[in-house]
Formats: structure tokens, C-alpha cells, sequence
């Protein structure tokens, strides 16, 4: 799934108002409006670059005649000093938009390269996703799962409407798994499908008796992983969840589960080093 | 400073239209719309809180009658356990809020931690501040830079605006220190400051011949910081940036420098981990 | 589901200053600021009434101290002549409000009217339900939608990205049910279903082979909608789609498919007459 | 009057968000970006088009690069198979803006179609306008009016601020007709009109003697208008209001009325069939 | 004709974010957040006082706790060092409040005074309304015309979609004055008035014939104007425009017209000077 | 400093709306869509011209293709009927824009006038600046200060956030200049100066001694502004506030002070006369 500017456009719009308020004041006192020039952006960390598409709607909403030439797509795997795209235009407007250029293709190609990361631990598991959560960062969700996929990742539900799952506190309200799966049931559009969080054997034996599509087992150990993924036996989808890792992964993948699902992915995101420098 | 609401409603309402979508589907159909209940925010590790007006303001937004009541406020220093605060109101409405709080809470409580821990680090420089930087995640700076306050840091400028910071692309274009301090000064405003990053000793005595406000030293080693700050000697303000970590931070600050900005404080958060518990 | 206050509080706001724009002159002119009154809601056809909680928001947009006290809640059926609700306030506020009011009531109530006459004629199908489609009135899918299930209907999926539908234009694209389906399956979410469009037995017979979850039947016979059910066997559900109407319906439901959509529920609405009267 | 697009603009933005969310997940999966082709508009009912202009504003938004070629412009009287316009551009973005351009398409050509209906039902009584109300769908009034516009009819007033509708319930709070109009004209601009209605004999005596610009005469029977006309003999422009249909509108125009409003217009629209067909 | 809430609420906002930005630094920095108070509305010049419900709105949005106690009304005259209303509250937030709440209250008691002291000069021509025009200031535009209302004068039309005005640019496209009307009423909504604009005898005799409702003799003498309101006698309204001035207005009012039109009003305003003293 | 878009972008939008409503409806009935023509700027007032990149977003707005040929740029000072620009495209796009586009102009240019007014009369004292103030129209203030700078003044601070301005309230709640001084400056980011507002000459001399950057003389008389000029000598940059005029402002000048800080340039505008003229 690519990434429609609509996600973005608003978002640029607000990013430029709060870095620019009523003007770059530096740039306006030094740089004549009439000087044109280019810059050439540069990766100064290994990593995978994520985030052109808002690069270019950055530029494009301060100068339409600025023009993004990029040399690594979205996706491209780069090393320390690699050039990874040429800009030129207003030197005034290049300035400006610099920051709020950099935000967000450091924090974007940061997600992608921590999801890379964790994608090559698992890679001769080729039958284990690795999936997003909804713990990202407020505003920055459709950006962020864009960045999980362009890493080899995989997304999980967008948002509170798109799939049901159920937790400890909706059981707890319904009665317990099997009570809580018909109810939703009989309501849920059939498009949806239904995922419950469970925590012991009895609880997975609940959930297959209902016919859920996906279980997610919450913090269990890899041990336990492995004997339920036995036990469900293909009947439903399986996703292991909690504090998952680059130093756990690996056992987690290799207890047979279907999906793994980090939080970390998009709630610490460390930025992936890149700079501007005009030419 | 304070947070004032204005800064923060639009984006509660964003991500709360970016988490619910067309409603919160599974709760919608299992918890009923009569039940009330509360909740109890638990850390789950050690860090500094952030971020209660947020989260009151997600709440208000769902249901102006849930209240919570702060036992921890903004600038707590907590434990892995400690009770955080206690939430009161409709069900429904507790766990259709939780994620959007949640990401808030942890996101700040993790930049306000952060920033504790590089300030503790350097407690015996009382004339050092540590402070942030433009290099904020798009959309969140006016509160990543409120819970860099909490957590004992200090702001820098707040965008483009409210200062001068004179780098080496304008220096280019305007011809040298001397030249484009001139420039900056016969239209700058008088309430506003006028800083010049620089690179090398000869640079740092251009800029004192220039009379700017403050220096700041790029990538300096601590050797030849130590040697600048001796020749600057309180002519102005002076500080030391460039990938200062907690590793590095202490000899930085032995320097003598006023200022260390730190652009990991906002750019590369890792959030600490806060759970809501049903009651 | 019900129906979260932020997805109809901006499209109230929008309707008011559509219908006020720089204030009702008439009401100004000719009702004083200080007379309070009241007004009953009273059907003037029999239906089933949906909207109270919209009426409600554009009224507290106007004045949060008027009251609407309900008689009769949403999903209630009336006959001409009943009392439905009555609304107390400023009498100025109550008149600025009421086409307003009224054309939300008078609009979802139609919706969930012409629902209820379907989901009546064929209630003795218990395992058939009726479902909308995405073809609604731009800007009123989240309300119409609430309008469906008020009127017993069932949702379908609520917008482009929270279910697969393949159509004939992504069967050429890709080369057939069986290519199409395996490229979708390679990056789709795994809570997402994957819905088909056929138009043929053979079509069909693919479907199935590439293991679908939802089938939809497109303007086939019920005859040969039927024979496709047995085909089909429970394998994937089956959703009847093509101009179903109040004529055709209990045709379509005896064939045994498990859905059957029909546009006109939202694109081709009759409100239901209601009106305001001044007690 | 044309439709300037400030108007429209905003309401077709929400839609495409309403509909895509975070994107258009089937033709993203089976389409390839590169992928170029063109579709036709074709009617698949008889009626009036109106709405190109929307039309292409959705496109516009998703890519600027896409072309709409028109064949049959608003107003165009067409028959099931006719072609209406060519669309051309990226593949992916004519299917997914295909729905929301038919949604806008479909409902303006309804409401277009009905009010031809109308006037040529009432073609042989040309000194007759058939105007619409402000029984509007939320949001799409301005679009709405266009519609009846293009469809042969006129326009009411607008809004609560564009001219005085003075009804039974202004009437009992300033005490009766003469009082009414004597409160609104010592305030109203001069450049608006004032309208009355009534509902009874004595009441068009009273309109009359406040020389009212416009008396609009409320469900009454076709011999009683007849009659109110004759007395009223041009000192105010006469409006027919309530209830009606393609049935009665002869008879009230034969009244000699000057104008009959029909809310059913826009409040109750049968969208017009049209589809999309890719070439 | 009071003031809609709707007409403001968005402009208070965009007026607090634009003197707030990320927060009043210096209130934070030294007023306690516990600290409440109270101040005193003085007016510091003679003049009408315009603009409460506005006032009201910024603290509100501020903190609805803060309660204001307004002695002189809107529309109340004023000498210099009297006491117009007290408010409490906060102490924080009604300083970061007061510039915005007396921008809106300066600008606006000034063009309630400037209109006052026009329509004082002519109070002996009970028959002569003074009225504005569309040359406001952008965005202001209703609050304006309020306050034209407050201080003793009468609306002209709001925007351009509610009168018609034809000037000689109309006429110049369409063939003078008789084709251009007729063409005009050929399409007008019915509840729309005509008004057109002339600039001499011949033009007023074509006008007349053509029965518009309005004519505007754009500036012309006091004799001429006498002359053309004998030649139209009754048969339109008559209104005054071009540059009239408190030199003038006598005169004007002199000739018989029946509305006299002064830009000034509106696009010249000198702030009233009033002052927040906290008590 | 120049005027980014996006500072008017979204004003412009505002004003657009408020002026066109649902249409021009004179123009749309009167001006046939395919004419196109031209219009040429005229200054009926002498003074400096202010505005054209705003009037550009205007008419682009409007209609992309309206092409502006501006003869006298920003910053022109012009004579009554010297021609100013030729805006050339659509007619009724031309007309529908005219009024909003000269209501920014006018104002703008009206601003500009002003500040140059005053900014001649002290030209002989250079060392002086003329300054506005935050006493700016709600929503205009970026828009207003940029026409300062066109006019030859200089920007005090443009909010809340980007400088410190202690005032007697402040003093009041934290006990005098010291004390309110060092609790400032312990959390007051490093970019940031501080200014103080004082009364009398004990106050200057706290000032002086706190080391604040900028010390404002609040309605002093001219003699003693000059003596607390030779008091501070230097140590801090002095601000003269309080009801200067052009009468008195060259006598404030000499008194030696740097900056001359004048409400009126804002609060107070007299729009300057422009007309648009068809060709």
C-alpha cells in the first residue's frame, strides 16, 4: 500500500506553521530572494530511507518550483556518506523547509530501519510477519505503519474500527471469551475479523472453541508459545506479543507463531542520521 | 512556562479522530453504554511523569464527565509500580481513550526522562543548562519542549521566528561573520538575540569582533571547547552542540560552556512504559 | 456501535453556519433575546426514528443550556401524529436550530425507515442480512451508516482501507482471481478479510480455489444465485449485490446467500417527515 | 449563477478522507503505480447531469495530472447508455477516486432530474418558478442549489441571513402580522426582502395591508390559492408551499401562483444511476 | 440583530493563537498559577462601547472559570475614566488575555463611535439611515457590522451572494441598464432585491424604468442628488455614496435620500482607547 | 524579513468566504464566463503601497490563471492617479476578487503610509526606530507588521512567546524588578531578552541594576526620557511608549531613546484610497 498525500498534506502544513511561524528570519536578513542553489541530502548512519513523499510535499508547499531529485527510494538500504537525493531551488525556501524536511525523513527512515532490523533477525522464518501496534506517535500513525512496510514489516489494525480484538477488560464485561465472541458476532460487519488476547492454555482452548481468526498470546514464554501453537494447530492465526526484541525474536519465531508484534517500532524511534548540505 | 490548551486540543482531537476512526468497535459491542468504572495508570519502569493535561484533554474530549485524579503530577520521579493516577467514567469511553493517553503520556514521560537523566548527569555544573533543539517529532514541539522543562532541561529557541541562528549557508552568503551580523542587525528586531554557530578559533574571534549574543561551538572536541570558552571569557553566551551523549555529556560540561544542547532529548525517544489498569 | 460524538460534532458545526451564516435576522428581529419556551418533535409519517444524538449537538452548539428531553430514542417505530421528543430553551435558539435539527432527523430517520421495511420483509430468513455499501451522501457515511444498524440493518466495510473488495478493474490488472488474490495476501494485514466480486460460475469456482473469505454475487438471477450457494457450501459467506429492491428482495434472501447490499438505503433517501412545534 | 469552488473545495477534501482513510488498499496491491488508462462516465438511467465540476475536483485532488473530458455538460438531458465523459490519468487513482465522484455525480444528477421532472410538468405556465427550500442535506446546500438550478428550477433564499421567512411562531411573539412587520422593517437592511406566511384569509388581508414583499400561502387547497391570488392581484409576489408532488403541481400552478417551493427537491433524492466503466 | 457565537468563536481562537504562540512566557515566569484576580475595564476615551459577547469568548476559550461583570453594556455611551466592566479570575490567564480581548474591544467601540457620531448629526432626518459597506477589514466583517448596529446604523448587504449591485462594469458587459436587469430577474431568486448604480440623470431614468428596487447615486452633488430624489419620488429607494464625512453628512441627509453609505465606518477605524487595570 | 504564504494562505481563504458566500451572483448573471479582460490598480491617495503578494493569493484563489503585472512593488510611494498594476484574466473572477483583494491593499498600504509618515519626520535622527506593538487587528498581525517594515519602521515583539515585556502586574505578583528579574532569568530560554516597562527613575535604576536588556519609558515627558537616557547610558537599549504622534514624536526622538514604539501604526488604520478600474 503506497501512502495518499491526503495522509500527509494537513500534517506538513502544521509542521511548516509550527516551525516557520510568521517567518524564517535568518534567511529572510541573509539570503537574497533572487539566489538559487541545491543541496544534496546525505545519510550519515546506516540505515533504510523512508519519507520522500513528505520530503517533497514539504517543498512543495513553500516553493512549487522546487524540484527533489532522488537518487535511494524509499526503502533503499544506505551506509554512511551515501548521497541519497539533490535538491535545488530558492536557496531562501531550501533553508526554511530544511528542519522540518529532515523531522520527518529522520524519524520516518528510523522506524523503517528498526523494523529492518528485526526483519533480517527473522528472515529464515519466512512464515513469521513482523507487525506494527497502535502505539505510535499521536498524528503520525499512517506515516509511521507506511515506514513498518517500507522496512519488510507488516501492519496490524490502523485503528479502533478496522478489527475487533478483544482484552481482559472486554471479557471481563461479557462474561468470558465465548459470551463476549457471540456478542460481538452478532453485530461485527462481516468484513471484520475477530482477535482475542489471551494469557493461559484454558483461555486459547476458549477462543479456538469460538472460532476467532486470529489469538494473540500476551506475554508468554517461548516454551508456552510453542506448545499452544501445537495446540491451535492452524485453526487461527497466532500473535505473539510483548516486549519482543532483537535479543528475543529469534525464540519467538521460532515457537511456529504467525505474527510478532513490537510496540517499540513506532513508540521509540531512534532517528536515523541525515544531513542537508548545500552545494 | 506552562502548557496552555490551546497548543495541545487540535492535535488530542486529531489523534483521537486517528485512533477511533468511525467509533471503537469492540468496545461498542461489549461493554455496555451505562457501566462506569475506573482505571489506575501504573509505571511500569523508572522515569520521569509528563503529560497529565493531555491526557485530561483526551479524556474531556470523549466524555467531559470522566475525571482524573492526579496522585503523581508532571515532574514525579517514579518507580516501576507506582500508582500514577486514578480515571473515573463510562467504561467505554476509559478504553476508547486508553491508547490515545497512553501515547501521549509515555512519549512525553520518555522525553521528560530522558532529560533527567543527562541533567543528573551533570548536577554539579550549576551554570551549565542542558537544552533542546528544533530537531522535534512534526506536530508535537510546543509539548515535546514543555516535557523537556519538566524533566530539568531547558528550551531553546522555539522556530524560525524567535531568534537569529546564523549558519554556515548564510555566513556563505552573506559574505563572512562580520558582514552578516551587520546585515542581520539593521532589520532585526531589538527584542531578539543573534547567535552564530562556528566551527573554528578563527570564527569564534570574528564572531566576538561581531558582538553576537551567544556562540555555539559545532563538534567541537572538550580540549578546544575548554580553549574557546577561555577566549570568549563572558562575552557572550556559549554553546557546545553536536551528538553530546550521556557517555560524553560530563566533559562537556567541564568545559566551562553555558549551554549544551542535546537534539536526541526530542528527536530519538524511547517512551517509558506506562500501563492503564481497569479497576 | 454507536456513534462517537467526533465523527457528526464538525459536520454540525459546518450545517449551523451554512444555515445561520451571519445570524437568523428574522428570529433576531422579532423574538426577545429573553423569552424561553419550548417544542415538541412530532412524526408526521410512520417510520423508525434515528438522529436524537445529532439533534442534541446542534443544539448544545447553539446554547449548552438548552434541554431535549426524549421520548422517543433512537430505533423507536412511530406512527403519524406521535409526540417524539421536546425541547426546551431560548426560544430564539430553539428557532435558529430547528431546520437544522430537522434535517438530520428527518434524513437518518429515512435511512433507517426504508432499512427497517427491508430487514422486515425478510425477518423469517433469520441467517440473511442486509447490508449498506459506500454509496452514501459525501460527508454523512459515518451517520448514515449508525442509521443502518438503527434500522436492523448491518454495515458493510466503512471505507477503502479496512477491507479488501476486488473487482473486475483489479482482476484485468492482475490477471485473474487466482493471481490477484496471492499478491493481496502477500502484504495484506492479517486482520483483513478479502472480498470478490464474480460474475460467473467459473468465476466462482476460482473464488473458492483461491480461498476467499467473502464472495459477492453481481446481478445474477436468483436462480443462478442459488445454484452458487450450493456451490459455494459454506467454503466463503456470499453477499447478493445488484439493485435489490422491496420487490426483489425475498427472492434474493431465499437463495440462501448470507448478505445482501443495497445501495438505495443511502444514496436514494426519502426523508421522513417530521416537524417542530412551538408549545 | 455558477458554483465558485470555494464552495465545494472543503467538502470534497472530507469525502476523499471519508472514503479512502489511510488509503485505498485494494488498488494499491493490484494496480501498478505505473499503470495508465481511462475510464467513461456512463448514464444507466435517463435524467439530467449535474456535478462535473465536483467530479473533477475530486480527481484534481487525488492527482492533478488526471484528465476529465466531458461530453454531456451540466444540464445535458441523457438516456441509459450514453456516454457522459472520459476520464484519463493513473489507474490507481481513477478507482480510487472512482466511488466518491459518483456519490457527488449521482446525487446532483438526482436532484437535477427530479426538478426537470417538475418543470416541465409546468412547462405551459410560464409565469410560474418551481424554487427549492432550505430542506437541505447538511453540508451540500450550496451544491444542492446549483442542482435545482441546473435542472430548471430557482432559488429561495440561502440561508437564515438572506432574507425574512416571518412564521407562526415570529408572529406570536410580536403579536400578529401588522406588529411583525413593523419590528423586522425599523432594523432590516434594505436591501433584503420580507416574506410571510399564512394560512388563512385574514391573514393574506393583514400581509397585504403591511405591504409585504412576498406571502407565501401555506397548505392550502389549489380553490383557496386561486382565490387568495385574485386578491393579493400582484401587490406581493404569492408562493404555494406544502406537499407538493408530480401529481398536484398542475393544479397549484394553475392557481396563478408566482411561486411553488418543493423541499422534496433536495430533501428526498433518488440518485440518478450512472458508472464507471474502464476502458 | 444580535451576533451568533459561530461568527466569532473561530476568530478568537486564531486572534489567542496568534498572541499567545507556544505560551505567554512572561505570566508563567512570574505569576503564580495559584493566583487569583481581578481588573477593571476603563475606557480612557469618550465613545460607544462595543464588543462583550467577544470579549467574553477570549476568556472563556482561556478558562471558563474566569467570570466577567459587565456595568456598561453594549451600545452604552462613555466618558473618559468610567468603569465598563470587572472581571476575575486567574491571574495568569487574564494577562494573557488582555491585549486580544481589548483588540477586539478597541476596534470594535471605534466603530461603534465613529457610527454614532454620524448618525447624531443627522438625527433631525429621522427618514435617513446610515448605513456600511463591504469595505471591511478581512475577517472582521460581521463583528463589524454588529458593531454598526450597536452604535445607531443599519447593514447594507453582506456578501455578495445576498442583494444584487450592479455597477458599471455589469453594465458595460451586458448592454446598460434595461438589458442587464432584465437579465438579471430573468434568474434571481425572488427573495433577492435590485440594486443598481448610476451616475447620472439619464442612468436614473433607465433605472426607474427598469423598477430596481435601489438606486445609488455615486457621487454626486447635494444639488443633483435633491434633483434625482424629486425625479424618483418614492418609486425606489435612494441611496447616498461617496466619500461622506462628518463635514458632509448633513447635507446629504438634506437632499431627501433614503440611505447614506460611508466606507469609513469600517475601513478607516480609530480604536476607542480603553485599559485593563488589575485591582 | 519578507511574508511567507502561509502566514495569509488561509486568511485570504477566510476573507474569500466571507465576501462570496455561495456566489457573486451579480457577476455570474451579468458577465458571461468565457470574457475575459483586464484591470488596472489606481492610487487615489498619495503613499506607500503595501500588499501585493497577498492581493496575488487572492485572485490565484480565485482562479489560477488571473495574471498580476505589478508597476509599483511594495514599498512604492505613489501620487493620486498613478497607475499601480494591470490584473488580467476572467472578468467575473476579476470582479468577484476585487473587493476583498483592495480591502487587503488598502489596509496594508494604510499601514505603510503611516509608518512612513512618522518614519520621515525623525529621519535626521538615525539612531532612532519606530516600532509597532501587539495592539494589532485579530487575525491581521503578521500581515500588519510586514507593512511596518515595507513603511520603514521596525517589529517590537510579534507575540507572547518570543520575548519577555515585565509590566507593573508582574512586578506587583513577584516583588519588585529584582526579584521579578532573577526569577525570570533562572528559567528564561537563552535566546530571549527582557524587557521592562518602568514609570519612574527609582525604577530605571532597578532595572539598570538587574541587567535587563531593555528598559521602556512609559508616558515620561520628553525631559524626562532625556534624563533617563544619560541614566542608563547605553546599559540597556531604551523604548519610548505612550500615545506618540506625529506631532510629538520628533520632540521623543531627541530625547536620545532607540526605540519609539507606536500603537496607532495598527490599532488605528486609515485604509488608503485604491480602485480597481476595467479596462
Amino acid at each position: 500500500m503506497d501512502l495518499p498525500k491526503h495522509v500527509y498534506a494537513n500534517l506538513v502544513r502544521q509542521a511548516l506553521a509550527e516551525d516557520l511561524g510568521p517567518g524564517d528570519i535568518t534567511s529572510a536578513l541573509t539570503i537574497a530572494a533572487s539566489a538559487s542553489g541545491s543541496g544534496r541530502f546525505i545519510a550519515k548512519a546506516a540505515g533504510v530511507i523512508c519519507g520522500w513523499p513528505v520530503v517533497q510535499e514539504v517543498f512543495r508547499q513553500l516553493n512549487p518550483s522546487i524540484f527533489l531529485d532522488i537518487d535511494r527510494p524509499d526503502g533503499s538500504t544506505v551506509k554512511p556518506g551515501d548521497g541519497l537525493a539533490v535538491i535545488s531551488g530558492p536557496v531562501r525556501d531550501l533553508l526554511s523547509g530544511e528542519r522540518v524536511a529532515l523531522n520527518f525523513l529522520q524519524h520516518l527512515s528510523g522506524v523503517a530501519t528498526a523494523t529492518k532490523k528485526l526483519t533480517d533477525l527473522i528472515r529464515d522464518y519466512p512464515g513469521v510477519r513482523l507487525v506494527d501496534t497502535r502505539k505510535t506517535i499521536p498524528g503520525l500513525r499512517a506515516l509511521q505503519k507506511y515506514a513498518v512496510r517500507v522496512g519488510g514489516g507488516y501492519n496490524h489494525r490502523f485503528n479502533l474500527a478496522d478489527a475487533v480484538m478483544i482484552k481482559d477488560n472486554h471479557l471481563a464485561a461479557c462474561g468470558g471469551i465465548s459470551a463476549t465472541v457471540a456478542k460481538v458476532r452478532s453485530m461485527l460487519p462481516h468484513t471484520m475479523k475477530i482477535e482475542v488476547e489471551v494469557e493461559t492454555e484454558e483461555q486459547v482452548r476458549e477462543a479456538l472453541a469460538a472460532q476467532v481468526d486470529i489469538i494473540m498470546l500476551d506475554n508468554m514464554t517461548p516454551a508456552l508459545m510453542a506448545e499452544m501453537v501445537r495446540l491451535i494447530d492452524g485453526r487461527a492465526l497466532v500473535e505473539a506479543s510483548g516486549n519482543v526484541s532483537a535479543e528475543t525474536i529469534r525464540a519467538v519465531a521460532a515457537t511456529g507463531v504467525d505474527l510478532i508484534s513490537v510496540g517499540s517500532l513506532t513508540h521509540s524511534v531512534k532517528a536515523l542520521d541525515i544531513s542537508l548540505r548545500l552545494l
